[in-house]
């Protein structure tokens, strides 16, 4: 019964009060550690920049109130978003491209992603899968939607572009996959609405600042 | 004379416009490797999801006009996109937080950071610089406006939270850095508008993502 509720008001949160949720999550962890035990939604909205209203409205789509005057009990908000939102189901993920930054992923997965199991690596590239060495399945990307639909995974790590990446992204909506990370500067959208697409461009963001930089020294 | 009307132009160039030139140059870059030698501005824009007026606009702050007809030379719009924002220009960087992923990124800065050299390495725990075995020097925090100032080091990449977070920033404004990158799920923001600050906030994305698929499955 407590479940059937959860679901039910889980099913209502809006994707910017989820996503502020799971900052919220993070804040929660951050502050348990440093040994505090409650916390005001005032005080939350201030290290989110987000309005004490906004904060308390996501909350309480959870079902949390909040004890009067002295705010958030930290590890009760924490345990409560973490059911909620089903933080702690684990999930399984795949790694495409096993260059430098697959590897990097895949050996730093833990704190990356807490709640996703990497369990195969795709390339495009033979000579890559013959001579890799790592500790999970590898395979050729031609393999990727009967490989994801048998191991039901659900979210695609892309770390190299491809030119091929047209049929790469065909092959996982066609395997069913729900969501994909891309760290390659390729932008890449979505062309089904429940595929959930991140663009992670750390490139360009470095690129940025060296451009931003630049343009500091010639002000000097 | 090249140089100075180039820093003339450059100058000028909004921080929009200027985040999109690197976005522009990436894609130049993906498409030298594929061996295509032009593109319209229209493919550009439908590439970055941006209409082609605006990138005929960013492209023409850099004094680039195209050819007539057949719209942009790959090669040429890429080495003059490099030349007009410095984004050949080596430049100085520091990890904060000597942990899994500070280490990973060091390991991995050649094509993560291309313009940006790691000189120095800090971590407050004591412990940590005794036993760590880097091929860079390390520092404790104290020590960060001293040896930034020192090194010349515009850069600064914070790879692990600590509980001291406050007095790092201090210390980095203190010693003139220019660039903070945060992979920490801690959000920060600047107090001086000439230190640029950009949170990556890859435990959070991933977090949501998994908060968006037990959504799914509820609706199942």
């Amino acid at each position: 019964m407590v479940n059937s509720t959860k679901s039910m008001q889980y099913r209502k949160i809006p994707k910017p009060a989820l996503s502020r949720l799971c900052r919220i999550y993070n804040l929660m962890e951050e502050l348990e550690v440093k040994g505090d035990t409650s916390i005001s939604s005032r005080e939350i909205g201030k290290r989110l920049g987000v309005g004490s209203h906004n904060i308390r409205k996501d909350i309480s789509y959870i079902g949390e109130t909040g004890i009067s005057g002295s705010g958030y009990e930290i590890n009760r908000l924490k345990t409560h978003i973490e059911a909620a939102l089903g933080l702690s189901k684990e999930r399984n993920a795949c790694i495409i491209g096993l260059g430098g930054l697959g590897i990097v992923i895949m050996n730093y997965q833990k704190p990356l992603f807490p709640h996703f199991k990497i369990i195969a690596g795709f390339d495009s590239n033979i000579n890559v899968l013959e001579t890799i060495e790592i500790s999970i399945p590898v395979y050729p990307t031609y393999e990727i939607t009967e490989i994801i639909t048998e191991k039901k995974i659900e979210l695609a790590v892309i770390t190299e572009p491809d030119r091929n990446i047209e049929k790469i992204m065909e092959r996982l909506y066609k395997g069913g996959i729900k969501g994909i990370i891309n760290f390659t500067p390729m932008t890449m959208s979505s062309d089904y609405e429940s595929v959930y697409i991140r663009n992670i461009d750390i490139v360009t963001e470095f690129r940025y600042l060296s451009a931003l930089f630049s343009m500091q020294d010639q002000k000097l």
